[in-house]
């Protein structure tokens, strides 16, 4: 049996999996990535989190290689560049680096890296709900929102290796600031972080009664906004509400650029389930250019939690 | 020598070129699509003007065919699909009607049609300025704004063959009324018919002196904007401003999904050369996000007027 390592690093969390060839992961473990906000540290964590993978498998050296899938990782260069969403900040060979200290460990392991919607396009595109699927769009809805764009049957990695970035897209002139530096992007209104900002605002500038306001201001969060919603909460209700008004939005505008037939939803935004899925839906349709009208399937990612990333990027190796 | 028959159909103009299998047109004609509202008179002009290209064709059993670009033309159908700078409506199966009518008169001609920025683009990707480039953008300023996505060296017709329509999407939540029916898309303001709309706005919001004012409101339109623009004339410095600055929140967005080298631009408010790109380049850059800045380049197509869509039509019949 082959093996390889799938590796999602998220600005939340970092999580692993030791992938069998046949996208089995029989071993997983993970860590806080804002636990280790400078760099080495990080990177001792991270082989010390592969170590331990590698101990529980059953067959060590029948492990090919390694994938990540990280924001703003370039499959053509090997590194990750100006990830907003990361702590470490700049341009970080990480492939050449990693590769080095697994060296010194005496693993001789292969490292491949990629953007993290990407190898969650490339999991959903092998093992999900995208097989068999020429063009399709692929939305993780995390810390911020990743996307994956597979046309013609490839997936796009533009002429330097960073397409993808339906959440940099602007979906307000000048909107809320964005960890990018600029201003109105979709990841500001639609992803875990931006769902919180749009519950604050809506916190402060009424005086409806929530559920919210009995929770301290660091426990809402996506999860909690949910649950006051299924309690029937009218603010947790508008906060969907806003996030798919706007997620329509950026997402009708990529559907204009590369006409997909379905888009599909991952990330730990995307447990909303149908508080977030039916609005959307709605509004999706509503801003679709009319000849794209009713042709676009929308559904979340059928792999488990973080699964289609970690399987993705398992799958970069094999 | 072989010979095939390029057609760009445009809100404003048909042209017509007999092209050389060496990318020569030898012989051209046109006409303006408005004056035949009606279905069946624009193909029976159609179908005199292909005649005239024949009878000026010194082999003309040697044309291959004829290939269409057009306003939502569908290359995998053979049609023109709800297009809203189109007189006819609906959707109109022309590959067919077109054959058969040439038909009748004697020719058994086969019929191909695209998109028209997807002919503009083909004609850049072969003879022009995307030459040997893989991932580029072309945007055709006409009577609307129209696009073609090329990545991983393929034009993106995406599921349904309608890709590519950076026209129509959105840069404005709730702006300017679009011909499609929703609000705020880029065409609304980065056209030749756009253009006009903001000129019109800016004329009724001020009393400022503008060399506009003298004209004849359906004289104002691309070209005498760039004229008193040329001139100094402040409210047409804005007009360009404007329709610069929309453009750049569309073509960065539409950038951030597929990371082009190049952007391309043609169509008859290109013209305005760097009257619109200076500014555009300004605005491109500081719209694009971070990873993408001073990477792709932005170039006027160096095809003459309308010869990229022609060519590029006539290119799906070699």
């Amino acid at each position: 049996m082959k093996y390889s390592i799938g590796i999602d690093i998220g600005g939340t969390n970092t999580c692993l999996g030791l992938v069998t060839e046949n996208a089995e992961i029989v071993y997983r473990n993970e860590f806080k990535t804002n636990d280790f906000p400078v760099l080495e540290n990080y990177l001792t964590q991270l082989v010390a989190k592969i170590k331990d993978l590698i101990s529980h498998c059953q067959e060590p050296d029948n492990i090919l290689g390694i994938g990540i899938g990280a924001p703003n990782g370039n499959f053509y260069k090997g590194s990750i560049e100006l990830a907003p969403n990361l702590p470490f900040k700049g341009i970080i060979p990480i492939k050449n680096m990693l590769e080095m200290l697994l060296l010194n460990e005496g693993w001789n392991l292969r490292v491949t890296i990629t953007n993290d919607a990407n190898a969650a396009g490339m999991g959903e595109m092998i093992y999900g709900n995208a097989r068999g699927i020429d063009d399709f769009i692929m939305i993780t809805l995390g810390t911020g929102v990743g996307s994956a764009i597979v046309s013609n049957g490839k997936m796009i990695y533009g002429h330097d290796g960073f397409a993808g970035e339906v959440g940099h897209t602007v979906v307000e002139r000048n909107g809320r600031e964005c960890g990018c530096g600029r201003k109105g992007c979709l990841e500001t209104y639609s992803s875990a972080t931006g769902i919180r900002r749009t519950a604050s605002s809506l916190l402060t500038s009424s005086q409806r009664p929530s559920i919210l306001r009995e929770l301290k201001e660091e426990e809402i969060d996506g999860q909690t906004i949910c649950e006051a919603a299924r309690k029937g909460d009218e603010i947790a209700l508008e906060c969907l509400d806003l996030t798919a008004q706007m997620l329509a939005i950026g997402v009708s505008n990529a559907a204009s650029v590369t006409s997909p037939k379905k888009v599909i939803f991952s990330g730990g935004l995307s447990k909303a389930g149908d508080l977030l899925l039916v609005p959307f839906k709605k509004y999706f349709e509503e801003n679709l250019y009319p000849v794209f009208r009713g042709k676009i399937e929308v559904e979340l990612s059928a792999l488990k939690e973080n699964d289609s990333a970690i399987l993705g990027a398992a799958a970069l190796t094999f």
